[in-house]
């Protein structure tokens, strides 16, 4: 039996400021991404974000980002690899901090926003986030987009990695992803979100926008926690990969 | 033969700002107490400042400060001790993660300023911290003003416990230190400092302000890392302790 | 004809967290609290908060809170005086800069939470924050709530100040707030709190929880913007006031 | 006879980070350009940096940066250009808010750091800080880079420009600085120094790196405050600028 890995972020509320439906999206999902203070969360959001995932066993992950509160860690700042490197092992450090008070296990880590999307692209960025992750825990679970620089870097220092699709995105032939600014970048509907996981799953294959089919391998998929369908549509899409006798299980 | 731990706060930089003497005073002392980013310190500090600790055979400890860079960790912040524990929690965990990324171990924790200051006189604060650490690590060792409420917290929740007293601070009658607004506070020879170090270790007690003998118990001794004699009073109290045929040596 | 401002706190989101209505409130309201980037706002919601405060011809004031994101500036902070004269000069400049830049102008200022409320009681914390105000511009409002040292403050330095009443909650028979830890420390119902407020511009009396009836002074009446009845609340106030007759301005 | 303004970055403390020698300085030089809270400076040091400037009869200027106090403003942060206007309003706001209520009074505000470099060359980015500083006083004077886009575009909306010029870096033969990761980047020698900025004044010339003479308008000369000779430095400078008989005076 074929095995999937649902991702979703979590714990990016701050203070009085409330944002994502976790408690709702959590039951519906595999592996919980855990926002560590700089772009989103604080220690107490931390926390009770940790809490329920151990409640509804949910594998827990890191989701350190750049220090850009106001920007939610969209931005682009320009770190040297070593400021990447320490902000990651801050950040993980950070919430294994709290995941270790709770009695919990930290099994992955994801990079978060535009760090995440420039790692994509840039070898010695992934390859300072690797190490960074590599240096704290050989046993974590190293998260990055299908094909893209970070699963490379964390294949090289030695880490398990676990290969990142959309199902709510669109892909290009050269297998990235739609940019947010074209039309089209996003999959509204549910069923056809959910029809395109599948088939990465049962095919290793993506339909580009440009027609062609496209290599993509699906170890994890990342499911919107925010927005007001999120919900539903995180529903939906794990009902439909479990009728198709596909596996929900973290990345072991 | 008797033993004493030296301690310093530790890593207190931040970004450009540069605060302390580390390099010097660091192979004069046995443990260091780094910030963790809240009232001092960054990720890049920090991995420096556990570097030079590892390379000078120094023990490590996290010193988890209130939310408050502008104000150093001094001023109070009214915490409910919930969030006491998430941010001691948060910190102690950062450490973590940088030390582990450095091949090191973490032996102590000790609160900073204001924190360190509520919690001597707060059982409840206290007990919040102490649970903090002992939650992360059962083997840790909290540090706390002799007598004070922080080690009974330690104690009540199964830690081992560091009982701190000052080489340059005077005490009053009933154990407190003078405060720092009262002339006197301050001994500033420090012949004077490292002859009441030895007379805490030796005798287990310390003249007060008011005349009277104090019993106090010296586990490990504060040493400050700023200031322009604060290398040679570091110097100075380590070799008159030493000639007393004392050891300096972190807890164990 | 009777006078009464209606003010709301606004312009209380950050980045990406929405806080508040204020699209919603303004039209119903005279008086808008901008915060100031403190406790909440950042430069761009601050922008947006002055133009559509500009577009519904509501007064616009500074809201300056404690540096405090974390904790909304509800938690106290332990400033000296001079601390909270150049947190004030800061904030109140700031807004300032962006009113300046969309062509407005600013009437009035309110501190927010926890300064707001040691001001209260705190002679020399609000003669602190009552000489910032004056010292930028000595025909600014200053609020602060009724019978408090705030207000004493700003008509010893100077200042006109504002008299303000809530609503929504329900008062002592010294005159202070019932605290929100009490029941009955709200009033739900718009139509019970249309009336205190009305009786409280009439009669210049508002009955205590103890039942005696209490001398107050209503200048301002501080309508709350979040929650999920905010809205209606606000109108069915106005409602009210404006059907006994009494003009909705702001002060001058 | 000709004149010069000296200008020099102040106020870039921050709690109790000590950072320049912004006393020493000051009695040497004619414009500040004082930290705004964002890259370095808080309320209290911005307050105290003002009492200074006026008291030497320096001109006061704004010196907003970008939002990044752990490093300095000096990392890039993509910005968009609505971003950067509303930062520049709120940081030239609060510092007007300080000023104000000092007695004093602003005369013109240089970007920092990563925030100035980026906009030397970026006109889209530069035509945001230009418009910033117009809307809040069309008085104020916009320092920028000699021949960079922000003077072009501080003329465009019709503000005052000063074309800065640098005592201690050189200059290659489009005009630019040598970058400081080139040796040679450098003026070390105050008397060297001196002379590049008195044939800048007199001749409107300075020769690059590459021999050739440059173009250059000089109307303000940034001088370092920081490092350990900088007070020499900046005595001798100004020495030898008034030695040949141009007089030192804040643009008008």
């Amino acid at each position: 039996m074929k095995t999937i890995d649902m991702n979703c972020d979590m714990g990016e509320s701050f203070g009085v400021y409330k944002l994502g439906s976790d408690e709702e999206i959590l039951p519906h999902i595999s592996s919980a991404n855990i926002a560590c203070g700089f772009h989103a969360g604080d220690p107490s959001t931390m926390r009770k974000t940790v809490k329920l995932a151990i409640e509804n066993d949910v594998a827990i992950g890191a989701h350190p980002g750049l220090p850009d509160l106001m920007g939610f860690g969209r931005r682009h700042i320009d770190l040297l690899p070593e400021e990447a490197y320490d902000i990651v092992s801050y950040q993980v450090g950070a919430l294994w901090g709290v995941v270790q008070s709770e009695g919990g296990h930290m099994r992955h880590v994801k990079a978060h926003g535009m760090l995440y999307n420039r790692a994509t692209q840039d070898p010695e960025l992934s390859d300072a986030i690797a190490r960074a992750v590599y240096d704290i825990d050989p046993n974590l679970v190293l998260f990055g987009l299908a094909g893209g620089e970070i699963l490379k870097a964390g294949e090289k220092v030695g880490l398990k990695t676990g290969s990142e699709v959309f199902a709510d995105r669109t892909y290009q032939e050269n297998g990235t992803l739609t940019s947010r600014r074209e039309k089209n970048a996003m999959i509204e509907d549910a069923d056809k979100a959910g029809d395109q996981v599948i088939r990465m799953i049962d095919e290793g294959k993506v339909q580009s926008q440009q027609g062609k089919d496209v290599d993509i391998l699906a170890e994890t998929v990342c499911i919107h926690g925010d927005g007001p369908h999120a919900l539903e549509f995180a529903k939906k899409v794990r009902h439909k990969i479990e009728n198709a006798s596909i596996n929900v299980h973290p990345i072991e």
